[in-house]
């Protein structure tokens, strides 16, 4: 009766982030981080009536969230404007004022990892006095008192799992994405969980079931990550569950139930499994969305998840007595699902006849424009997946497709092509993506002249660098904070990085020549194409030095080039108002350049 | 275990406003407008999930939400950036983007009325063509055929009622907030539904049970509003329901239980009452708060209402099957309502013996700084009730005790009471304050030195005058747009108010000798305390000259004056970060001269 137009641009903006949640021990309790108010802030739902309420305003990021087994107090973690640096706060069980309680410099990093059973003792990483390393302390909230219990050496160490009765810890010993060690720590005394340190692999998640068992995630020995354990009265090393081709991502343990439940990762999508220690059974449970974000299980055996889907803004959902009830209501402003797209999973050969996957998000035929955005994902250890993203769907809605490939070393595809980036970030990687490129053209999807690369972080750089080397496959650019120059990168990555650096990009000194032929800007003179660079200026990860040098290049060639710098922001878009502004320019140059 | 501090004073300001609310016939959707994400926006819950979601963003005021009875769409009224133009968007019943639907000039007002039982026909009044009394339209959704039916004269009308089968309406000629005529509209003939018009008195709420049966809310012939009827057939008028002392303020109606449910206003406090047209019972109700803003009774006979106590702000609540359940959750940021004051109510003597009813709110013995702020409310015809107000209980955790008085021309007292203030804005309500004053200074309470003066609107020229003719008794001014010179406000004010103004207020020729003795302008010399003066640059009820006459005349004298413009506001504060640096500004203020 009364026409409706269609849904305009700026609702796609109009959805929230939720980071993290945690739910108090009786589940009366949940209090999540979102920017339902515009900026991050912490809200909380007291069950049964789920209208959330302000739980504090601090407007900035938080990077965990911890209600004390008695609800006597909340701890949680916040930065400062995106800069990543977060300090460890607490708050009344009732909400109000964060309090500082383990803070420092303003440069300084606290990350809680685990507190005692009675919630009196809090453990905690800092890379105050070991920016490089990390240290391990151990807070004590009745008497105050500071312990340092381990000093980092050689490369970044985090504790992880913290035995119930505090005789023993495990630690994680990061070298790269794709090579950590765990080391239960028994009076001071160090000892591998895995048989050995010689073959590359990854330990995480360790979860005690008694205070002489540890499981843990690892790839040892395998392509994908399963799960295992470990007797710290033998030192017997056991594998205990695999998946096939799926790799475990998260693991969680219900003593009461005697039951792991875990989250693997498989391609484009999670799964959710639970593992009962008595039966040795494995059941395969269904969630409501495809991509599992956190996975909180209750006392109870209520399991809470926060989760995603293509066509799903992130939600909090909840198992209750066999039943997922969504717990938030986070969607796009009158859009329902099925006026979004879903994503068709691709497959395509590159140069050395490797499958790729990707995900192509086809317009839908009543909005199509014909055109393509290529979109090269960050991380590089990472993957796009089945997962919503506003700006995807809102480019959809103005008639743009999405391909987004997962090039060699993301994530989700086994261990060894995850490796395949390490110490290959130029090559491999960037001729998957022309191979993608080259299978848009094939299918009659796109061509040079109906086609963007837009990217950010790792897919800034592949951006950059796809438009230095090969601008004739496509028009125009849009680099997201993307590293433009690999030497710079890494003298300016976060402290606690640089131990990894070497494994993961190289050496500045032994891998100069590589580098250099890696680097974006060694091809300035031939990224021709119109190009807009997007930049935080806080961003600890790729410097606003990164993106300048880039921008004061082209301009200096004559290469048509627009530049946004968010003075408020890190490594991403914490304020609404700012993720908004990041859209519209893209949008807006895009338009200019059909 | 961890020591928190007491709350912080801006945790007060991280309540929210609701303003209004509607539900569907289903009462699966329920929709409202508030500030939660900062600005004022609409917000819908699909039960039986409490959890809000966002409906749409508007970033301005909505004066009436309406859902179609097939949910085919939502109707809404929003203004300009504070300035009470409403006029009247559709939008999809999934929520999105507000499409104009009765929209003119930016200076036009479109207020929605009634809708026909089918949903495609809308009554609505505009002041489009007749600025000062408005006319009645109405709108045909399928034909898009506007239909002018009636024409304000004289004075302002308002269609309230509407024929269930459109064969008849009501409307309301408003002749001062204190007389108001009810005629219901039959084939183009005016009839009366009070006996007389003669005597002054009000109507309101008019209700059809029948096409020929109109119940509505009059105090014709008596002190305090009630329920009267007036047959159509037979022209006859009858009182229906009075309760002793108090005025009826709401009145609807359930068709399907043939039972009315009204709200009444008694002093500080409202009742809700249900009678039973079949067994002519009235039977009053519990409910959650001392103040009722809306009531929306569902066909099924659930109860809803926005309602507030002193220490509850506003919040949606539903009685369903017996038990009240709170829908919202808004509360202040980490207080709990213990923590907060309750008002006495106080009753003085004014200069000529009539009894005078305040609220006086004590700071907690551990927080009282002995200073006492005096606060007039605003209207005049309107009360301060037991109704939460951010800014008092932030102020009496500063430690500020408060003393608010319902001088004569306050409702909720009875109609003669209210009418004392007509004709007369300056000598009878301030010498209720001047008596209120010395009241405290008897009970010790406070003293000149002790003492502040704030208010908003009349409350705003009621502290300029008592600045300015009874500067010994206080300390210092605060003006939240009030009115300084009574001239200048008969012409400023809004062209639909200047019917009623000359008995409300006076008339510029007739009454010049009282206006100039009643208007603070007057007494600039004697206004020597320091003030603050807040403005919003909008607000056409008391516009920025007001404020600018008033600050101008005391720079040139010498006197210490702070002006605070808010571009962006009208007549009230409807974006929370203005909201909280006004209340930041009247603090360190205040504080400044403690």
């Amino acid at each position: 009766m009364i026409p409706f137009p269609k849904p305009d641009v700026d609702q796609f903006f109009r959805t929230y982030s939720i980071t993290t949640f945690t739910i108090s021990k009786d589940e009366k309790k949940l209090i999540f981080s979102s920017n339902i108010n515009g900026k991050q802030n912490l809200w909380a739902i007291d069950f049964p009536n789920q209208f959330p309420y302000l739980f504090a305003q601090v407007d900035q990021q938080c990077s965990f969230l911890k209600v004390d087994h008695d609800n006597r107090y909340v701890l949680a973690g916040f930065d400062h404007d995106g800069d990543e640096n977060y300090q460890i706060y607490a708050l009344p069980f009732e909400g109000g004022k964060p309090q500082p309680l383990l803070v420092g410099e303003k440069t300084d990093k606290f990350f809680f990892t685990n507190s005692s059973k009675d919630g009196e003792r809090i453990y905690y990483m800092t890379s105050k006095e070991n920016p490089q390393f990390l240290n391990l302390h151990r807070y004590d909230l009745k008497t105050n008192k500071d312990v340092l219990l381990e000093k980092g050496e050689g490369a970044p160490i985090y504790m992880e799992g913290l035995a119930p009765d505090e005789s023993s810890y495990v630690i994680v010993n990061t070298l790269a994405n794709t090579y950590s060690l765990g080391y239960v720590v028994v009076n001071g005394e160090k000892r591998l969980l895995t048989p050995t340190k010689d073959e590359v692999h990854t330990v995480s998640n360790p979860v005690y079931t008694d205070e002489n068992t540890v499981y843990f995630v690892t790839n040892y020995g395998d392509e994908f990550s399963y799960i295992a354990s470990y007797n710290i009265l033998n030192g017997e090393f056991l594998p205990v569950q695999k998946i096939p081709s799926e790799s475990v991502k998260i693991l969680k343990w219900n003593q009461f139930l005697n039951t792991f439940y875990f989250v693997t990762e498989k391609g484009v999508t999670d799964q959710l499994y639970s593992y009962s220690i008595s039966s040795r059974e494995v059941t395969k449970l269904e969630v409501p969305t495809d991509i599992i974000e956190q996975l909180t299980i209750a006392e109870s055996g209520s399991i809470y998840v926060l989760g995603r889907s293509a066509t799903i803004p992130v939600n909090i959902f909840r198992l209750v007595e066999g039943t997922w009830e969504q717990v938030t209501t986070n969607h796009v402003l009158g859009i329902t699902s099925d006026q979004m797209v879903e994503p068709e999973v691709i497959i395509y050969k590159s140069f050395d006849e490797m499958e790729i996957e990707a995900l192509y998000f086809k317009a839908k035929s009543d909005l199509a424009n014909g055109y393509t955005i290529f979109w090269p994902h960050g991380g590089p250890q990472a993957a796009e997946r089945k997962s919503f993203r506003a700006m995807f769907q809102c480019f959809l809605n103005r008639g743009y497709s999405i391909f987004a490939p997962n090039f060699r070393g993301s994530t989700g595809y086994g261990a060894s092509f995850e490796k395949l980036v390490e110490g290959d970030w130029g090559e491999g990687p960037r001729l998957d993506c022309v191979h993608g490129i080259q299978w848009l053209f094939e299918q009659n999807i796109s061509s040079p002249d109906k086609l963007f690369v837009v990217g950010g972080s790792y897919g800034g750089y592949m951006a950059l660098l796809l438009a230095g080397r090969h601008a004739d496959l496509f028009k125009a650019t849009v680099d997201i904070f993307g590293v433009s120059n690999l030497f710079t990168f890494l003298n300016s990555v976060p402290e606690h990085w640089k131990p990894m650096m070497k494994r993961w990009l190289g050496d500045a000194v032994e891998d100069r020549e590589r580098l250099e032929k890696d680097s974006p800007i060694t091809y300035l003179d031939t990224m021709v194409n119109p190009m807009l660079v997007i930049q935080g200026a806080n961003d600890p990860r790729v410097v606003k030095d990164e993106s300048d040098q880039i921008v004061a290049a082209l301009e200096k060639n004559g290469v048509e080039v627009e530049y946004l710098v968010l003075d408020d922001e890190g490594h991403g878009f914490s304020k609404k108002h700012n993720e908004i502004k990041v859209y519209e320019t893209m949008l807006e140059f895009l338009e200019k350049h059909l």
